[in-house]
């Protein structure tokens, strides 16, 4: 079965559609849980699929430094591994080369570096980048790019632009044929609008399968991402999937799907859940408070995941406070479940073409602020 | 529906039946996993349950200074703060004062200690102990006892003991009449065997719901407290529930059942668990080991927990190595499987009159050890 994407209803810019896999349908707009070093962390996969995902996100960097690439093939792939049998998106381990290893050096060839684990030297290329992304056997394969800090002048940004084309048209070639698995191609070019449509036509002479919104939320704050959301996603191509890498709060993630966005991934729930920070259809709570000391109610009397179904704010609060890993399991738990819900939500209202009202009362409510504490 | 036990069998002096609560049933003889502060660390109480536990031990001495008695008491008890219905065992509190708090001061009313948490004061005494068990709501109470360090000469230990013994009466007049709840006393007296029977006369003529073999678990060896169990249960009724307090390791358990002990808890499988040490049916498996790194298998490939049937050795080893939360998760489960199979097999060879070849083929299949390194 080959990679295809069927749209099923626009509302204004967003959409709602699926993506056929040979391991399973991915319903969009979709979130991709965080499953970094092989786990989604503090969860079991049965529980990450009893939240909704479809899809599981892996981390190139991290597997290719532990237990590496060749050992998780010889293993029988990553599915296997973590026993998660439903598709795989892994990205293409530069984005976390430039965040986390030590003695970077880019070239026009790729990027060498030493592990952040170990102090061991490994480079990547695109090509190398490939074949870690095939022997981990990943579903949706990420094109190896470069993504420059933000701010920076135009000249630094066109330049990293082109060569991450360049390097995408040598991914698109090292990647071959290979039926059933998709490459994604990653839009650049900063927050300048020229760049991005230049980057878009670049990628799009290439041809991929999906194309991402790449060097987005990495600190130039929303109304940036989304002054250009309002109008990158509009220069890729209606009939594949648009992935926004890195996205992020409940708010970003409902504005993005508003401007056009298929397929988000992000760390926030997970990580969020093991600092004791959880999200609400009525904002942000912190497990930590003491106003939670005594509180008998759960942290959302509506949520049907098993930390409100089972447990007291009081109970979380007592976990959380006694470093019980308990604690990271049920609120990460939670905050998989509120964003695997936010997205069903918005996939019923963008086929019901009721995207605008249901957006609406997603902003109330979360503006309400938490319940009066008791 | 008030506390009774049954005896379905004996071999030899190994016994199997069932003790009935108002919370439903435990199936002696019987491990208890220990849940410290309202939690089986890395386990959900569903999972806990999965494995085969019908009771669970909560620490008094942990959940009155956190999130304390009277806090859970208001939140509804700690079956439902920590959601777990069934029978929940919680020890007095005395023996981790002894072990964990600072500043302890004995006297012949009780104990006073500052928290290892906070530094806060507090004060035990059997009366104090006995309501913070029935504000925890707890099914099967312990008497407040004292538990003196070994070595320790008679003077000591007999001295320790009969201030045990007066405490028990204390704890019998404060626990008054609770129906649907038991009160266990608790045998001392050392290695000794005058004092063991000294004390558990003094017991029997007080009365209790079942009788507990403390002071043993505490660094004595394991042939010093076979000795001890080959007299010391026998001097307890036949008819009511023996508890061996803080045991123990696979063959130390199956020793105490031998011996005619119906119930254990230790904290091991799941300390052990996060520490990566597992048990199984060849003995134990040390996951951090190098020779794990690569190995496709199981760790017991007729093994049925979650651990097993889904995860290789390389997978639990990485996962290990990566100090990913699901490590502890995994291996904790399959350790508390694997008491619990251990029991399982113990009642079944007890019912069927095979208790002795049952033995046989447990030391024989650990004896062999680990299965060969690919």
């Amino acid at each position: 079965m080959n990679f295809s994407f069927e749209l099923h209803a626009t509302d204004g810019k967003a959409r709602t559609g699926v993506i056929k896999t040979a391991r399973g349908d991915i319903r969009t707009p979709a979130f991709m849980p965080v499953g970094t070093a092989g786990t989604v962390k503090a969860m079991m996969p049965g529980s990450v699929r009893d939240t909704g995902a479809d899809i599981l996100l892996g981390n190139t960097y991290h597997l290719m430094l532990r237990p590496t690439a060749e050992r998780i093939d010889r293993l029988g792939g990553l599915h296997k591994f973590m026993n998660w049998e439903r598709p795989i998106l892994t990205d293409s381990g530069g984005f976390q080369v430039m965040s986390l290893a030590d003695l970077r050096k880019l070239t026009e060839k790729g990027v060498t570096f030493k592990s952040h684990i170990d102090g061991s030297k490994h480079e990547i290329t695109p090509e190398r980048s490939m074949e870690i992304q095939r022997l981990l056997g990943s579903d949706i394969v990420m094109c190896f790019d470069e993504c420059p800090a933000l701010p920076a002048d135009r000249k630094t940004i066109a330049d990293s632009m082109r060569l991450s084309m360049r390097w995408a048209a040598r991914s698109r070639d090292a990647f071959g044929d290979r039926p059933g698995h998709a490459l994604f191609g990653i839009q650049q070019g900063g927050l300048e609008q020229d760049f991005r449509a230049e980057s878009a036509q670049s990628l799009i002479d290439i041809g991929f399968d999906g194309y991402a919104l790449g060097g987005l939320a990495v600190g130039e704050g929303q109304k940036a991402m989304f002054d250009v959301l309002d109008f990158a996603p509009d220069m890729l191509p209606q009939d594949k999937p648009r992935y926004l890498m890195g996205v992020g709060k409940p708010d970003d993630i409902v504005g993005a799907v508003a401007r056009g966005v298929d397929m988000m991934d992000c760390v926030l729930p997970s990580r969020s859940g093991r600092t004791g920070q959880v999200f609400t259809r009525r904002g942000v709570v912190n497990i930590k408070n003491a106003r939670h000391a005594d509180d008998p109610r759960p942290l959302d009397e509506d949520c049907t995941c098993p930390a409100c179904q089972n447990y007291s704010r009081a109970y979380l609060h007592h976990v959380f406070r006694s470093q019980e890993i308990i604690s990271s399991m049920l609120l990460t738990w939670h905050n998989l479940h509120y964003y695997q819900e936010l997205m069903a939500g918005m996939r019923r209202a963008i086929g019901e073409g009721c995207f605008e009202s249901w957006q609406r009362t997603f902003h109330q409510s979360k503006a309400q602020g938490d319940i009066e504490q008791i």
